[in-house]
């Protein structure tokens, strides 16, 4: 139940190497936090103005992440996610992980809707799918069956 | 005092529609907060990268509303909020609301600035109101006039 | 080991301004946290869609800063760095500061990987640096140089 922001100038890399990173992400997520990757969101947000570090032009292959998971995972997850999104990033885009950064903010769960109901807190998933209508259950059950 | 960051493919949608949901927004944060209307920036974010849940593209019609309100709401008016926020994007854009996501975040008020004035704590906007430009007063005071 | 998102539109300003702008940025940042400049990410998102506040259009000039900072500044160097990244704006778009919002929100140390590394709490960030491997040190050495 987290969304990820990917910011990046496209034109470094393909179409098909992002879909194999939102499905990497999806995957970390889902390792680290043990939340299906059905709640795995991933928006590409190409970079199209100037990018500067230091006030200086970055890089053109640098990758920011920024993602918003709900408050309440562990320290470890936490690290296992971060260190997880990173090695996604490197992995798919093939980018020196010194152009890589990560930033995971967290928002308590009842200021979350997703599939447009209000957000269960972590560990309450199962009831919270169970209580959704019957199509959008099998669709995410679907997108999990996909992933596994 | 929110920015709420509208994240959609505007194919899906109309000028129009996204307009009329501007003012829907500014409507259900300004009830649920008490807060005037005039203090709620809205901006139309267009997906134009990859969208994914779960690894797999998603619907061209679901939208992200990510906003950032001051700290110190109650629960119940957070609540509100959200639910509110949602049922805007499905009323306004004509979306299933299982294609609609919703975050709020929070930052404290001293943490923000506002037609470039650092924030009043919430309860506080009259005196922070009174003490602005007269050019600045009068122009939130016409926009809460057209809002209503 | 800040990110600063501006939002704004592009034709209201140059890119020689724009470069300005996040050159004033990373001297606020350090001024403000005693952080080197080489840490500041800077990334420009041109505003394309709609933009309201309170549900009406508004002003093509103005400007929507949103940082992200590590947490555990003092509330002092917090209201310097709000303040500055205001006048910042001022000061190299020539934006009247009425026009000007800031936010800032935090995020943990441990929850931010920069130049491919979790984050170092504020106040270590010498041996973090000094953990870099040399390529990576010399290049933030050299864009520290740079600004000054």
């Amino acid at each position: 139940m987290p969304n990820y922001a990917i910011h990046l100038r496209t034109e470094s890399s393909t179409a098909a190497a992002r879909a194999d990173l939102a499905r990497r992400i999806s995957a970390v997520h889902a390792r680290a936090t043990a939340a299906p990757p059905s709640f795995v969101q991933v928006i590409v947000h190409p970079i199209v103005g100037e990018h500067f570090i230091a006030g200086e032009p970055v890089d053109p292959r640098a990758v920011f992440v920024h993602g918003h998971i709900r408050a309440g995972r562990t320290a470890e997850a936490k690290h296992e996610l971060i260190v997880g999104l990173r090695d996604a990033v490197v992995a798919a885009l093939g980018v020196p992980d010194d152009l890589v950064w990560v930033y995971v903010s967290e928002i308590p769960a009842e200021q979350m809707v997703e599939f447009g109901r209000v957000l269960p807190a972590p560990g309450q998933e199962a009831e919270w799918q169970a209580a959704l209508p019957d199509d959008v259950r099998d669709r995410l059950a679907r997108l999990d069956a996909g992933i596994s």
